[in-house]
């Protein structure tokens, strides 16, 4: 693997946590593009993920990989992927014969996440997973084990970390620019339509908790930059509506962090929400919506003036911004600021706010 | 007591749950008005109920007490009252011999409520008492049976029922205006100065939960029309602030509601809150600021429209509404909507909310 070589030699250089680099185009940027095989074919990669590698400086689409033979033709056509880097679930080890193929990004029903990621880095390849990372902790744990194992990077698509207002509100909030922070609330939910695989327990592994409050989930984590040490969560859930036969509905959860914060947080599968404020003592950041694919708004009160805060368009939206970083922590060395062990730490609070609201008591997370 | 058996006559016509004559100044309005002995002169009494007696139409100020002479000199020149009409504390039972008063409005430190309330209705004087009603469970269930022995009608002092933006919330989150409700968030605080009675546990009975919070909890209580079945609890308090060294800072709980509404509700002492948002189906119904004592501000989304809702001003401000809606129930009859049972109510939820945070458990509550 002479690719590999040498990017192993790369990798030894600008070691730690490197920014994503959205706003910079180095003049000295790597001219080889980061070749990417998206596994899974469905609306997201198809409709969000695939259309914006075309903003990306340091990542292409190599290679395919689909259950469908009919997706695999449609999309291969459109995006200039031979059929020799097409691939079906049978085959997807061979990807390991193919040296176009840098990294994959892994697309799949939640459930299926561990499996595909795994089976990557023993492949030889870096991974991108969609969040939830997994659908267990014991999961996140042997896919960060894997890629450790294989010498590969891990990175959870966290998005909202190279979207300009969410990364200016987590650089307001924790540099206390409207007073040290009391409480975070972050609600994030929608109406879901029957028939997805969402709704299906076992290819999910929960309902909205998963899906959608994971950002509420994630907000509260980004924007303390604290671990939760405790956990309380109530769950609603109309068992006799069909879509809610196996995974929960509605879940809110409180989180208390060290440093004294207490987060509110909303999840949703039956309405819609998309917010999150941080309240300091002199005022609060407000962002509403806070993680629509575009459109962020955000809103500061300050000793008692209200103001909009408006950035600029930036260079890379944040779908490009996310590919292109784990390509430049490829090309370049160094972490992801969105590693596997991110999507660990909320895997962990998601099974600390499950356990709670089904025992109907507060969890104690461990540091 | 002649008057009072004129009243008690009345009392049996209109029977059951009148609703705040707020916009009603009926033609056959009685010309009598009720006469209230205020019971404790401080910031609330003196800024805010007693200037909005004016614009009463059933109700007046005929007596005051306090434990300071030169506020019983200041306040009962400035309104009026003879010195006849002026009691301290120790001569407190003497109302009983003073026929002008009808009611007393107890505007005393939590803890003193009870005492009162209960030493009110021996002496045959109907109740209004400031929330929170009383600062457990047991002295609120001995006001209620005080003033039902003694045959004399109890009210708490539940302003925002007067107000006609909460009014009108109440109507909408309950008729479904945005779809059959599904979440409730309600957050109140302030910033506390160090100083006050309410930071002295003995007579404030608890923190920011028993001063501001309460208005969060009793929004979620009154937008549903329903009891909490379930409530859970994380405190965070600085003990080692000055003002936090005997009652909590921070309090965040969840309530679930026996429809299976969840809401999110806040309470602070160390930051600036007052809003509410009842979520719903179809959008949502938001108030911010929700319950300050004027500015009450409304705006609804439905179906992805986003408008403000305007009222016009009302007849009479929140104070006056609550004052002459107490007047009103002893003088035509009739329960008011806001009674004791109402401050009980809360006064559940509230030990609950503190049992909860106490002992890392959600808490039950029976019906």
């Amino acid at each position: 693997m002479v690719i590999g070589s040498r990017r192993d030699i790369l990798g030894g250089v600008g070691a730690g946590i490197m920014l994503a680099g959205m706003a910079t185009r180095a003049s000295a940027a790597p001219s080889r593009k980061i070749g990417y095989a998206i596994v899974g074919l469905g609306s997201y990669a198809t409709r969000q993920i695939m259309p914006n590698f075309a903003g990306c400086d340091h990542a292409r689409i190599v290679a395919l990989v689909s259950g469908t033979p009919a997706k695999l033709e449609t999309y291969g056509a459109q995006y200039g992927v031979p059929a020799t880097h097409r691939y079906s679930y049978k085959d997807f080890d061979c990807i390991r014969d193919n040296p176009d193929i840098d990294a994959v990004y892994i697309i799949l029903p939640n459930s299926l996440h561990a499996e595909y990621a795994i089976r990557a880095a023993q492949a030889g390849k870096h991974v991108m997973c969609e969040k939830p990372m997994a659908t267990s902790v014991a999961d996140c744990e042997a896919m960060i084990a894997a890629c450790k194992k294989a010498g590969k990077k891990l990175m959870i698509g966290y998005r909202s970390r190279f979207e300009p207002y969410n990364r200016l509100a987590i650089d307001l909030a924790r540099s206390g620019h409207v007073g040290p922070t009391r409480f975070i609330t972050a609600e994030h939910g929608f109406p879901i339509r029957a028939g997805q695989w969402r709704l299906d327990r076992p290819l999910s592994g929960g309902g909205s908790m998963m899906d959608i409050g994971i950002y509420s989930l994630n907000a509260a984590r980004y924007l303390t930059g604290e671990e939760p040490v405790e956990v309380s969560a109530v769950e609603s859930t109309d068992r006799s509506d069909p879509r809610f036969r196996t995974v929960e509905d509605r879940i809110s959860f409180l989180l208390r962090f060290p440093s004294g914060i207490i987060a509110n947080c909303i999840s949703s599968y039956s309405s819609s929400h998309n917010s999150y404020r941080v309240t300091g003592t002199q005022g609060w950041i407000d962002m509403d919506p806070a993680t629509p694919y575009e459109g962020q708004t955000m809103t500061i009160r300050k000793d008692g003036v209200v103001a909009p805060r408006t950035l600029p368009a930036p260079a890379k939206n944040q779908f490009a911004g996310q590919l292109d970083h784990l390509a430049e922590c490829i090309l370049k060395g160094g972490t992801p600021i969105v590693p596997g062990e991110e999507g660990l730490a909320d895997m962990r609070v998601i099974e600390a706010i499950y356990k709670s609201a089904a025992q109907g008591t507060s969890v104690r997370i461990k540091a």
